[in-house]
């Protein structure tokens, strides 16, 4: 955004500027923590393009591939399957990072990002569903499970998310009357040995302390080997038992820029100091997702550009005289930039930061971490909304209205340790399950002699089939015997599949006659709107 | 809300109150179009329950079923599976109405409604996906489609959502320099000779007028026979090339009332002139939910209450009246009220109303409307968030930013009309496609000779299985040859269903290799986390 805005005010309208982004709005990443504690609404937060980029060409489509010798980008438009192919004289790359959880078993099942805007707006529904649950749930452990809340990485994402996550609680809990302060737990888990490593370590420090007196748990030195749907195992072998992952590591590589074929270190296109990408004409990378390099030989990671934004805003600019210069057959100057420090908010009106060399902390730091943004912030009426919304948070309560989760996808795998409680008899049935791998053990009682029996599951095999038959409640008690990964569809889904491929529904067919003894009058059961009721 | 809120004022802490709700916020339904135009952010639109109702106990759960003999409601709560058994001695039913579109084919599948908050969230994504889509479309066709906005009824509700949607339009277009106003349809489909049936004749045209005046199109006396993702057939045999259909009709009992098993009359729980349900004890309803006649022997619609708000909250007020005068055995006076008058917003600063006789319309209408809800809003922060929304709304443009729409279920069914282009070939591949109903017709074309194949498939035959090999664009076109029902299958889906069921990957593993001569490798194509790295 901010290189396309820089080349429409040097080239005027000398150059045609088009903007390729799967989104029509920009928004500021450090704004994040804020949109999921409530502080900002998600749409005050975001900033149209195209109220950005007079001038320039927005196109919001995703990028298909790229062809560097015919100089063309294929990409699908919006909803829009057909591809357009779209040419350019000059490419410029600026495809960020995305994150990868699979390194960790269960952590993409299971743990919450904060990446996007969308992500915002979920965690922050997520923690009032929390809330909501530990204020009416009669069992102890699960009380304990829903006021636990972890974040993986203490770094400044992982940091801003758990001061204001936290000041969100504190501040909500007026409402939760059977919920005290002491029965939450807000653990923070990294795996260096403070906390900010971006900062001077007296600040990364004064950052832990700050938070530890708000009562959030620090956990240094420590990993997470495994998740589930309630509990968080660490590399000091503790299991927290958990309903909140947030993680905020696993920066990777974008799918796009893995297959674009370009020379990858790190994970990032490698460029030369004037963000050209080597062996290819014209194209140019910077940001997240180029590994640039501050001096000639390159050794340590401090040689190379640290994917802030402060820097790649000074990158936009710098790329935008590169390219001048390009045009005009001038050698090109190489990229040099100081940082002037760094701040952090870690919620409740406290803030740390180092600004050229002055450590700065406390109130005074978070009111210059807002000024900063704010200035910071494209588009007045942008600015202004943040305003307006940071004041309404000062006069009013802060909001806890619940908006609608988006419905879990109607068929999805969930990962259960040992020994877990898959689900309890008289429990509402939520889907058809089936064992991926592992055990399952369904445990029944005998209604007269209350005689209880086991029988074990194992992949294929399928539990809580009833729902299928419009049994709403569970007549049996599954738990995972062992490490165990299941397929749960909802019945819809199974409605709907079994609608359209015979195969699939011989197979529920079958299994319900032999093993419940009932005939599935799978018609009478699925969609009643038909087609040709139209002619 | 206003019930519990004044059985609360009333009864003190003489009674024990509680309040069972699906979501933990009010929201003020006349509010939903303004959301569902960007005037207004969907968190500043919501008041949250536990804010608004001090004293009584809120219960964030979904109603099950209703012992009216045992006294006792089953409810499920938040996220929790295990039921919990409510007992109370005065049950208030307020369960309003719900919105059923399965008597007009297709309508289920392909229009939008504007019942809740999430519905206005999802109409004003809907809207800017639209206006993107129109801005880079090469084809005439889908531009007409995209540009052409439909709404059915004519009603308060229909009338306030097409006059917002009009004005979000008209605001935004100076960001869409390829779509010209006159490109723009926006229809209005009413069954009846007028709009706004409800007012008197004078101001329903004067609405339809001022309405038309800003390019809206009335199409009185018209139903609607069809809907598609394309097109919508009228009554009159016209075939309107659209993408959005938003439904205001089609009241319908929710499903609790549909099971509760009470006299039911149009759809509604019939009760008493104050509130009590006959045959059970201790239960009253009011409110949409509700037939409430206003005089002894109602023959008549206008003789029972009208479903609106300024009627349910005069209902709660009474309500309490009558629940205290039964707990001192004294008689109950029947509900009386006479409507005050009643008030649309036509978008763009107008109004329209009718207030104790007196008929207003324009900017005086629409100030007193604003001014009149303002003051009916609950909670003071709220009233202020709405304020300070309306205040952003006029000295900032309004917001494009198109937040993330949820993605469509993994498995749906689409309808086509015959003749529609289900995909062509080069397009993205988006799913796996069944026939469920109807006939396809695929057409593929020699490479060498550029000679046609045509092959008709039939119910439960699939096409565009490439996918699953992770061919991600069209080898061929598909056509619907009749009206067709069509399961898209996510080729996510299909993974993971796989990966459980093996009569499910074997159907496709044997129709790839005969159809396709593939050998699927499906494992190679799934999910690579596997549980037992745990161990």
């Amino acid at each position: 955004m901010f290189a396309a805005r820089n080349l429409r005010r040097k080239l005027g309208d000398s150059a045609e500027i088009e903007l390729i982004n799967a989104e029509n709005y920009f928004v500021f990443q450090p704004l994040l923590p804020e949109v999921a504690a409530g502080q900002i609404t998600a749409p005050h937060a975001a900033t149209p393009l195209r109220l950005l980029l007079k001038g320039v060409f927005v196109r919001k489509a995703i990028v298909h591939g790229i062809d560097f010798e015919k100089r063309e980008i294929t990409v699908f438009q919006g909803v829009q399957r057909r591809p357009t192919v779209v040419r350019y004289d000059h490419l410029v790359l600026a495809l960020g990072q995305s994150t990868d959880l699979s390194m960790i078993t269960g952590l993409s099942e299971h743990a919450m990002t904060l990446k996007t805007l969308e992500d915002g707006r979920l965690l922050r529904s997520h923690v009032i569903e929390k809330l909501e649950h530990a204020e009416i749930t009669q069992l102890p452990e699960v009380k304990r499970q829903t006021l636990t809340f972890t974040v993986i990485g203490a770094g400044f994402s992982g940091i801003e998310t758990v001061g204001e996550m936290a000041e969100f609680i504190d501040r909500s809990l007026k409402y939760y009357k059977n919920v005290d302060r002491s029965e939450i737990r807000i653990v923070v888990i990294e795996m260096a040995d403070r906390a900010l490593a971006e900062l001077p370590t007296t600040l990364g420090t004064y950052a832990r302390r700050k938070l530890e007196a708000r009562g959030i748990e620090f956990q240094l030195n420590t990993g997470v080997t495994s998740a589930s749907g309630t509990h968080l195992v660490t590399s000091k072998g503790e299991w927290i038992g958990t309903r909140t992952i947030v993680a905020t590591i696993g920066n990777a590589p974008s799918k796009l820029v893995r297959e674009l074929g370009l020379p990858l270190k790190a994970g990032k296109i490698q460029v030369d100091r004037s963000f050209r990408v080597p062996e290819v004409d014209n194209v140019w990378a910077l940001g997240d997702c180029a590994l640039i390099p501050m001096v000639d030989s390159p050794q340590e990671k401090s040689d190379y550009a640290p994917p802030t934004a402060q820097f790649a805003v000074r990158e936009a600019r710098h790329l935008v005289k590169c390219i001048h210069a390009s045009f005009r057959g001038k050698p090109l100057k190489p990229f040099s930039y100081s940082s002037k420090g760094a701040l952090a908010s870690l919620g409740a009106r406290r803030g740390v930061g180092d600004l050229m060399g002055i450590k700065i902390s406390g109130f005074p730091a978070w009111l210059i971490w807002r000024a900063y943004y704010v200035a910071f912030l494209p588009g007045m009426s942008t600015r202004f909304r943040v305003l307006m919304n940071w004041l309404l948070d000062m006069i009013t309560p802060r909001n806890v209205a619940q908006l609608s989760k988006p419905r879990p996808p109607g068929a999805r795998h969930v990962l259960y340790h040992a020994g877990d409680r898959i689900y309890e008899k008289g429990n509402r049935a939520d889907g058809v399950y089936t064992v991926v791998s592992g055990a399952v053990e369904m445990i029944t009682e005998d209604p007269q002699t209350g005689k209880e029996y086991r029988r074990r599951l194992g992949p294929g095999e399928h539990f809580g089939m009833r729902l299928i038959l419009g049994e709403d409640r569970r007549q049996a008690t599954a738990r995972a015997a062992e490490h165990t990964r299941v397929l749960i569809l909802e019945r819809e889904e199974v409605m709907k599949i079994a609608d359209g491929i015979e195969d699939f529904r011989h197979h529920f067919e079958t299994l319900i006659e032999r093993e419940l003894g009932h005939y599935w009058d799978w018609r009478g059961t699925s969609s009643k709107n038909d087609v040709s009721a139209v002619d």
